[in-house]
């Protein structure tokens, strides 16, 4: 199945917009769960299975398992493997580089570790995300303008077509034809959503930053929704995660993703 | 020792400005090495043995080894173990993430995998960066202007500041009050060199794109070296690793190394 067709099924059965993140962090393991490689899998696989039936997408982040070293990236593979196959995994890499090595990325994401969609850095242009492109069967998720407060530092730069962000979400639109393609768009920037929105009018949004880092969900999906109400996975990582650290971790996090979902749709029906 | 010092050590012993690409690809290995993990530990070891009296760094590629999987990821720590102490590793990683989680890529460079130095994408911004920064202990080599043709795409983007790439070159002065930082400008850009040079008077300039890409070294040092002759890294991979295609591969690589390292020197005295 293409990225495109689990992420709408899996968003359509689970009536959720919610894209569940893998960040798994050593020191915020709940208690009882071992600090180690082993821990993690033990904890994902525990998280889900608590929340599979709720999430439009899981994003496991790269860094969190590349820290552990080798046994981290085979954990991330088991982790990856175990979702199941009806919910399309995002694999948070942002990668960027040339062509030739850009390939090998593409290799990783999509061959080794099996990841249904992939987030790329745009600053090395064209030939850095092509290799990333196959076609309707992954997909590309572009960053344009990230949640972070350094996304003011060169994304909002005022270029002789706008700022550099607006280009990028402009470029990735024009790059579409030949492939599936998404933007990054961080929850932290309500008022660019619809600038961003006009731009790229039916791409895929996936939008981090709500909870820990302080975006409002709600407002988040009016702004950003594509034409018929879809195009919008609102990642949310720790406050899911991290929702308890006792050995309810599993319920706690079940119980936050609906919590987020409801969310998500009770402003929606508002509206 | 900080990178700084390995590296100006480095490059003083071997009279040497050429940084050794380690980019392993499986397809171009040379007959008679097993084309897997453990064929690519032995052809890079014995890579690393035959150039690092001629080499001012290495330059590993996670790309070429995360392609190979938790396996790959192994190789990439022994072949950094692998190299002699007075030469640094810069891990060519293209790193770029919103703090917390720049801190676990951070974690995985300099404390798994025992990097100098690293290659960090400025996109993100400030927040992205700061957690590669130890001061002058380890050093981050931000993209600047890349070797790629996608480079014009984003990079070349004029701002009411010059264009993006110059002002990158700006910041990245900016910030080297806080830790040891340097830039990467691609070799297939040589009329842009002396502009950022300027504008970065005294950062070290790690050089991608000689040799495979078709940048020029000679004309490259002239335009790029610093006030004292200095500050220059060359990068090769493919014209050294895959100098040969035989047994000879690392008599090959040495060649090419000291072919290199000679059009590098004799071009500056020739001035």
């Amino acid at each position: 199945m293409t990225f495109d067709d689990k992420y709408l099924s899996a968003s359509r059965k689970a009536a959720s917009k919610v894209c569940v993140g893998l960040d798994p962090d050593l020191a915020r393991l709940p208690t009882g769960v071992s600090r180690d490689a082993a821990g993690i899998a033990t904890f994902l696989t525990n998280i889900i299975d608590a929340t599979h039936d709720l999430a439009c997408a899981y994003k496991p982040n790269f860094a969190f398992f590349g820290a552990l070293g080798a046994d981290g990236f085979s954990v991330l593979r088991d982790v990856i493997t175990h979702v199941p196959d009806s919910v399309p995994v995002i694999l948070d890499f942002k990668a960027g580089d040339i062509g030739n090595t850009a390939a090998k990325y593409a290799e990783m994401a999509y061959d080794v570790l099996r990841a249904d969609a992939v987030t790329v850095n745009p600053y090395m242009g064209e030939d850095a995300v092509e290799p990333f492109l196959r076609g309707q069967d992954k997909c590309v998720f572009l960053l344009c303008l990230t949640s972070n407060p350094g996304s003011a530092d060169f994304q909002r730069r005022e270029t002789e077509k706008g700022p550099v962000f607006e280009l990028v979400a402009r470029t990735a639109a024009d790059w579409s034809d030949r492939g599936s393609i998404g933007l990054v768009v961080g929850a932290t920037h309500p008022e660019d959503l619809p600038r961003v929105r006009q731009v790229a009018p039916t791409l895929p949004f996936l939008i981090p930053g709500v909870g820990s880092q302080g975006g409002d969900a709600s407002e988040i999906v009016n702004q950003a929704a594509t034409a018929d109400g879809l195009g919008v996975l609102i990642n949310a990582s720790r406050s899911i995660l991290y929702a308890s650290d006792g050995s309810d971790y599993a319920g706690s996090a079940r119980q936050a993703t609906e919590e987020l979902r409801a969310t998500i749709e009770g402003r929606i029906t508002e509206d």
